[in-house]
């Protein structure tokens, strides 16, 4: 299996190239949550036009982190702005950009994702970006989607090691096709469920009878809670979940210090506005309860959702446009497939994921495939 | 195993007893979700104080349908109310009484349920009861809070069967204790992943180092989805799941003209405010995703979340008061309880209900007990 | 300048015939608010097929309530949904059907306001009148819109005298063109800043060059403040305005223990959908604030919005429909023209209600008259 | 009329020193809206411990910004956060660090206001600044709070001209005392209802017999609208306001491509939690009605509210923390004082400022106050 991977030697960094295809994705390993089919990827890009870039920053002990972008389509997003919607399902977090899109219904920026500290530099970067795209010379104000989870336990993050040009990068060398996975951009140095995790997608394409449309859902996974895959109790079984040592051995908990976090990013070519979109973004909350997730008290748990099957022009005058919206009836296929392709992309972060170690000695384990593999085979 | 029945006669109709106890609960069957210990009866009532009642409303082949209410203490809470929040994951439903207790915090009637097209009378009936309440002579306005699902697919509902009547029934028998589930009250008529439901409870109690505190939830299931029950996809594998026509055979899917629906109650004796009963009520969702609901468009999908660790006294000066409040890092248990609890609550309320003939001839299910015994053995 | 007025019989109740042709409008007296024409009846109903009903509920000493239906269209609303948005600006209240129209963005029963006790009669009411109304004999399901405030300073509404017939009387009776103002329908019993009120309306209608549209807005009136009207101090140069004998003598303030509240209801036939309407509606809370309104504690201060421009036909198919919708570019005339109308049909329902007796030999004087007109001269 | 103002000399910046004494602020001209008494500065400030700094950034024909800090109290804000809540009146614009105080209830950095185009940088410089704060070593996640407006009027806002150091001085140059209005700070480049405006502040005391407590307001003014000031319909008879050609000419209205926005900072020593902060946030809504603003489409509204009445300690363990809070009852003066002191802190955003030229030519006048004094004599 081939991915391609985003290799940018950048300032004084070395930046990881992490051949995620050396791990297969969670599908291949029997588990294979819901009960609807896949798109030809599996992936986020599913959705035509959607294209992702990553920027990883690997070096030394203490770097471990980078950024993510996903783009809507392949023009100028700022004068072509999609339908979008946000959901905040917990709000302790940095994500930025959420307040206009859920008045205006629309995006308008690259969705950026990045690590907890960096996110005002990757806001600045991504405004700098669009307003020096061609075609946007007189705009003055531009809403930056940035989402963020906080990848401290083995990046050094308040050395704040992104910069401009990573952003820029990451968005320049976004595409479509395969999408690499684990320990790249946003997700190169994050955690779930205590061991390493990171990007993850996966996609879902309706039957015709179902409307035919595409969900395809992106990943930034960094938050813990107690594993089931696909129903089975991973966690458990494998002796690492939340409360472990309390529920076992009735020691007091130690108080939590690092926060997780996830960010979703669903994108559809259903002709939805920013109403159902929004419905489809509380419903990748049911994905995450689906993995064991709870919604942790320190974990920023954001969603953010968009429609590529209409362009909302900027600058447009008073008069009226016309549009195209699937009626309400016809949503329920798209709320499973937004549940369905978020748990999945999550187990996709796990378990294409490798080991990693980092700052001040620590390492964090990658899910051990075998015991996958025995327990799904 | 023994429960107790609210048996009820009330004008013409007769009452239906349903012997619950002739069904096993989840747990007996092996069926037992999470990591957390439940509560002594795993029931709502295992938090303090918390008193359930039922009036079942079964005649003829159209009468379907019932009262439920819950009651945060044996006090009058309208003098004294308790700490309160709701959420709303999918707002397609008529509860009532949302409003007030977003804006002020508190809770200050009882938690009323009942059928779609009632809600309305059980409002009314349910604020008389409280004007009539000794010491509230010169009260002139409360807030009362009713939940409601969808019974039209046994029940007869436009006929709008529940009086006034019933409300002050359910009220007034609510007690403590045992609490009977399935096709009782408010859940006399419903279903939930095309069988016979109704309503379920179950519960979560702290260890010690976890803070000690207990978390009841009680449900009135009424909704659609795939059914996963502790992770084994009990729907598919009984072959009755939402969508299979469609996935299975390539039909047209036909147009949902019933719809689903589920509430949410969740006690909790914790010393927690507004603020952090809404984000437990947010949790609710996760442990209906994880039994496989996916908050169908049509489905009504209310939480409502009290504490009984504290009253707010009715016109109170202009003083301030002295309150305890958890530090939000003490959140996690709670948050993990809820949605344990709300899993558990579910699949009782599938388990304990019993088939039922209804109108037109109409007839549900109960889940198979033996194949479930099979599946979990 | 001629009213019609809803002159009904009903049961043992005498309903009042309020003569509101007595007594000029706001614009009469020279208290214009705001720089947009107003429409052809300065009226809700000048938005074209919009129509309002009032039951009066005047008897003895202790009746003085009633009820006001405002139905969007002349046809079957359940069938054909309007496009519709609700806002609390402030949630103590007891509203009912809030979470319906936010989920799904429609409004598909008419607009019943009462006070604040009968909510759950006319709930019911409501949802009967639709189950029996032509057409909708398949119906299970129904969010009816009620809105209420307490008018039970003057009326003994612990006795909830509103019955079902009164709200049919309501919608049956609606109709275009004049509407009934002050002592009316849900507004007979009302207050608001100290005098008596009731409801009112206003419209504004938009040039040409501003898009052409009609904004409607009907208001039961029955909160505090300090009045200013069109910007001039009228409470304190009369008088008589909250917090007065605290400010002027330093006595205690005595807890207020009746409250007051506000609904608005506003019209437009311009293609706005959900998003636009919820912001037209949180634009009301500024022409609240313009008249001197702060949103007391106590007040419950909802808005509903709908649109005429689109019907939604309900049970629609799988398919996708087309719709015309404003850009948001054109938003700002109707923003405006909802603060004005909002405004000025709070000054509506002070000028046109007229002095009052009720239940334990209370009373309250109308608005002065010849004291406004010195005033406005 | 003394104030003080931060002069401070950046990088290769001129940092402009406004003579805002030149100017006599809003009550000095008569201009007295409300009944409430002023706190005695009738600023921010005047809620005891809360501190403001601006820096000033003016040079050349094309720098008019700045920054302003705002500081709920001297000690280590993140480590003893302060209850706090937001809200968005008009979500179109940047402001970021609102989803954690949603979902937490507390603020936990200074509030820093700024253009449009540099809310990353300075959400960055603020990150950094709290991250090398003594006792602050061991932060990873920082959740910081930026209000913007769109000073591009005047200001070559593309350039994107604030550096961290310049939130740096803000910051540390806050103090209590008079407070900078006008041409300072996030107001250097803004204006309002056509004329020059920028930082604006007001203060309301309680008289004891209503709690004795004080609300300040600061706003960041840039917004439009038909001005009136005090009732008074200043707009109109100056010749200024919102729609004037259209309604005048019948000329077609030129499409606005320049966004207005107001940040309003609400501080206060009450002790009320984040609930009762969030509907003190709603209320300054109300406040910019009063001056004639309509929250245009275009214009980002936003509204911070804290409280220095309590302390939250960062890394509180799992225990319970008893608090103080005033009950509800107790809320109304505090909801009128945040309305009037709004208003005035709009109203000396306007007579505070003084003409500006800046980049292109573009040239705004002050409101001229010799009108003003004619109005208001």
């Amino acid at each position: 299996m081939k991915r391609f991977i985003t290799l940018t030697i950048i300032t004084a960094l070395t930046v990881g190239s992490v051949m995620a295809d050396e791990r297969p994705r969670a599908r291949d390993l029997g588990i294979a949550p819901g009960v609807l089919p896949t798109g030809e990827l599996n992936a986020i890009t599913d959705v035509d036009g959607v294209r992702v870039g990553h920027v990883s920053l690997v070096s030394g002990d203490d770097i471990r982190t980078g950024v993510t972008a996903v783009l809507p389509h392949d023009g100028n997003v700022f004068q072509d702005k999609v339908p979008a919607a946000v959901h905040t399902a917990n709000g302790f977090g940095k994500a930025v950009g959420f307040e206009q899109v859920r008045e205006l219904g629309t995006l308008e920026s690259p969705v950026l994702l990045t690590n907890t500290l960096n996110v005002g530099t990757v806001m600045d970067a991504g405004a700098r970006w669009v307003l020096e795209q061609e075609g946007n010379e007189d705009v003055r104000s531009v809403n930056v989607l940035v989402g963020e989870t906080n990848d401290g336990y083995l990046n050094d993050i308040r050395a704040q090691y992104v910069r401009p040009q990573h952003v820029f990068s990451a968005i320049e060398s976004a595409e479509g096709g395969l999408v690499a996975e684990g320990n790249v951009g946003a997700g190169t140095g994050t955690r779930a469920f205590g061991w390493k995790a990171g990007i993850g997608t996966a996609s879902r394409t309706l039957p015709a009878t179902l409307g035919g449309h595409t969900v395809g859902v992106l990943v930034q996974a960094n938050f813990g809670g107690i594993l089931t895959m696909d129903g089975v109790r991973v966690g458990e079984i494998l002796g690492q979940y939340r409360f472990r040592d309390v529920l076992e051995t009735g020691l007091e908990l130690e108080l939590e210090t690092e926060q997780g976090s996830i960010m979703v990013v669903i994108a559809t070519d259903a002709p939805v506005g920013e109403r159902n979109l929004e419905r489809m973004a509380k419903r990748a909350a049911l994905g995450i309860g689906r993995t064991g997730g709870f919604m942790s008290n320190g974990s920023g748990d954001f969603m953010v959702a968009f429609s590529t099957a209409e362009r909302v022009r900027h600058g447009a005058d008073r008069s009226e446009r016309t549009i195209s919206r699937l009626n309400d009836s016809a949503m329920d296929p798209l709320f499973l497939a937004t549940v369905e392709a978020t748990e999945e992309a999550i187990y996709n972060s796990l378990v294409q994921a490798e080991s990693m170690s980092g700052r001040d000695g620590r390492h964090l384990d990658a899910i051990p495939l075998e015991r996958l593999e025995e327990l799904f085979q």
